[in-house]
């Protein structure tokens, strides 16, 4: 049988795994390979490939049936993207960003064009995820997914935990191990889970969420001391991406979360990844592997190379492919429509009447209160009181901590999160 | 659209299941259910389904095309279905024990003619696992798979684990609360994950596994005291199916294992069923979900009607859902060339020597002990011994057990128990 003609975009790390599983599948040819400074040596075998710095060498190639998209970034991607379709190519990408913020355009243009978009790399690395959610739980209603999407922050996190070091030092460590990346903002203020979020929503509920939309907070404003009253409440900080069904509509978002200790989430350490699906009739299911890294990420993409092709000499099969998601766009939720319970650490005076003044502000907007703990005094008198509050609705929690802002005892908020429910 | 129209082989708890699932999507059409006695009165809205006990009309009927098989049992069955699909049928089915038995002639014969045959339910229950074996993690060679598979015996392992019940309690407890058959020896015995692992080596491996090639050992024989001895060594008592590539072949066995207590798998509880995947380019994945109950494995039923409906107007789509395994049929090793570290627990005499003599016998036989522990004497003045070793061959240890056994000091042999190992 011919063998089926690939290009691929991006020849980074990931790029290069492509490169190697596809090199020892003897069903594909890697034709083109596109890069940024084709004179770059590169640790893999390239001898039978076109490497290229212009990636229209391999948009322009009719001969490419299969675009591999390991690019990353969006606007110059975008463009390659959609003329490859218009084209007649098919796409497998690992690009998040891209499926994030253009997934409609890009599925609605793939349908025209009669082509597919693959894109099981986008979430949860080597974890058949998106396959699980589009095709192994379709006799279900989805009424929640969440889970831990993000290696980088799992891994500082994780850090943070086990060796009691800080935010920078873990971070460093994270950057000099090659789990983060030199600008992390991406991945530490919540971008790449947001965006992994959004696209799990929208396959979830079968509805583009918009992704402006989806709240985030990213887990630069956690210290170990964070990290240590969480586990004497009964916690672990992760960061979370979650995804629910709520009576107004979408609640999708993005932000650290106390995960009970028991909770299955709370032992998924370092770079792994895990993800609860609630469906309505198969109820909980678990994933769990290595969310990120060359292979892991490369596994995901060439699966989904194997199994377009194994559909590709089929008249018409691209339909069957096409994602089950409306067109039209959702909007999540406001942040400020959805329900927690808090977890709130701040710097207050080490003076009588602290607690009182605490109190009165939360009993004023109907917050009710579950623990209080007040920490050590600092040097210059500072008291650090931590408390976590019963289930509440944002937009009282919010009113609350306005007031505690203004009250003269208190010298400095330090940091609000919520704690993540069970599922019922 | 047309509707697609199924008939429904056997109407008991997952039967009822599909049936309510089914009725509520507009795709199809569910006109014949087949049972064993029509005029019993089921869970399920029945008024626009013909209810029938002769399978026959189903099969008969041209209008089906896709049969779901939910009823059980084999020699009846096989004969039915590959009836059906020489009818042009295509088949759905939750039967481990009709596809570990005879999936090499079904698979043969849906590709003679051209229907496809899919069967997501038969391992795992609603987790989607053999879509992710067959679609997910295409990329990788698989080298183990390794789980609790089996809801009966893990409920009664984590009831003794839990409440200290004896096995026959623990098992009555299960059969009142429906998780156990009145007949239990299917799964207490071994059978049922032993199908259930030959199904995934051969979907693991690409070759069909010989069931009765497969080793197996049931959970009969574990007291409650084994349990704890267990947990005092570290470890959890669980009931895994493994199935591995070794230098000598396909490592295929169903038994109990003792798991170590910080291995995921150990924190597996009641009829939860997961499953560890290790794969070259991935690493290790894992699933966890609920491996049996009416709807869970429902949904996996249903999710693969939905996933054939959605290529069932496609021209020639069987070959993309034919499993990649070799026809030609493939033997598990020899037990007895396997390797494992041993639990061992026997009665013996309270009299001095007897250490000496189990420390002779396993040092003749080339058998390293890794502890052994002398637990309390009862009225008749016999000590129960518990030891651990080292890893060591199955011909090994079967021959120092063979000795122990002949030694005058010894009065029963308990239990042996393989030791889980890691993946490395």
């Amino acid at each position: 049988m011919a063998k089926i003609t690939v290009g691929i975009l991006g020849l980074g790390t990931v790029g290069s795994g492509v490169a190697k599983l596809l090199a020892d599948d003897a069903r594909f040819r890697v034709k083109w390979a596109a890069v940024r400074d084709a004179s770059k040596p590169r640790d893999v075998d390239l001898a039978r490939v076109r490497v290229t710095d212009r990636p229209f060498d391999i948009i322009d190639d009719p001969e490419v049936e299969i675009l591999v998209e390991v690019a990353g970034g969006v606007d110059t991607i975008y463009e390659l993207i959609k003329t490859g379709i218009e084209r007649g190519k098919h796409v497998v990408t690992a690009n998040k960003e891209l499926i994030a913020k253009h997934g409609s355009e890009i599925f609605e243009l793939a349908h025209r064009n009669n082509v597919t978009v693959l894109f099981e790399a986008a979430v949860g690395g080597g974890i058949p995820l998106i396959s699980t959610l589009q095709r192994g739980l379709q006799a279900n209603r989805i009424s929640r997914v969440a889970g831990i999407l993000n290696g980088t922050t799992n891994y500082i996190l994780t850090s943070m935990e086990q060796r009691g070091a800080g935010f920078d030092a873990a971070l460093a460590e994270a950057q000099r191990l090659g789990f983060a990346e030199a600008d992390p903002r991406d991945d530490v203020e919540g971008f790449d889970v947001a965006y992994k979020t959004t696209i799990l929503a929208s396959l979830a509920f079968g509805s583009f969420v918009d992704v402006e939309s989806v709240y985030k907070q990213g887990i630069t404003g956690i210290t170990d001391s964070d990290i240590s009253v969480a586990r004497e409440f009964g916690y672990k900080i992760k960061m979370i991406g979650l995804a629910q069904r709520r009576a107004g509509g979408l609640d999708v978002r993005a932000h650290p979360m106390l995960v009970p200790a028991r909770h299955p989430l709370a032992s998924v350490e370092g770079s792994n990844n895990a993800i609860f699906i609630s469906g309505s009739a198969v109820g909980e299911v678990m994933l769990l592997g290595p969310g990120a890294g060359q292979m892991p990420t490369a596994s995901a993409v060439v699966g989904d190379v194997i199994n377009l092709a194994s559909a590709l000499r089929l008249p018409d099969f691209a339909p069957y492919f096409q994602p089950a998601i409306d067109s039209k766009r959702s909007q999540a939720c406001s942040i400020e429509d959805c329900e927690s319970a808090f977890y709130l650490r701040l710097e207050a005076t080490d003076t009588p009447g602290v607690i009182g003044n605490l109190g009165h502000a939360f009993g004023a907007h109907n917050v009710s209160l579950n623990s209080i703990l007040q920490r050590g005094v600092t040097a210059g008198g500072a008291a650090t009181i931590v408390l976590l509050t019963h289930k509440t609705s944002e937009r009282s929690f919010a009113r609350a901590l306005r007031e505690i802002e203004s009250q003269p005892t208190t010298r400095r908020i330090g940091v609000a999160l919520r704690v993540f429910e069970q599922a019922s």
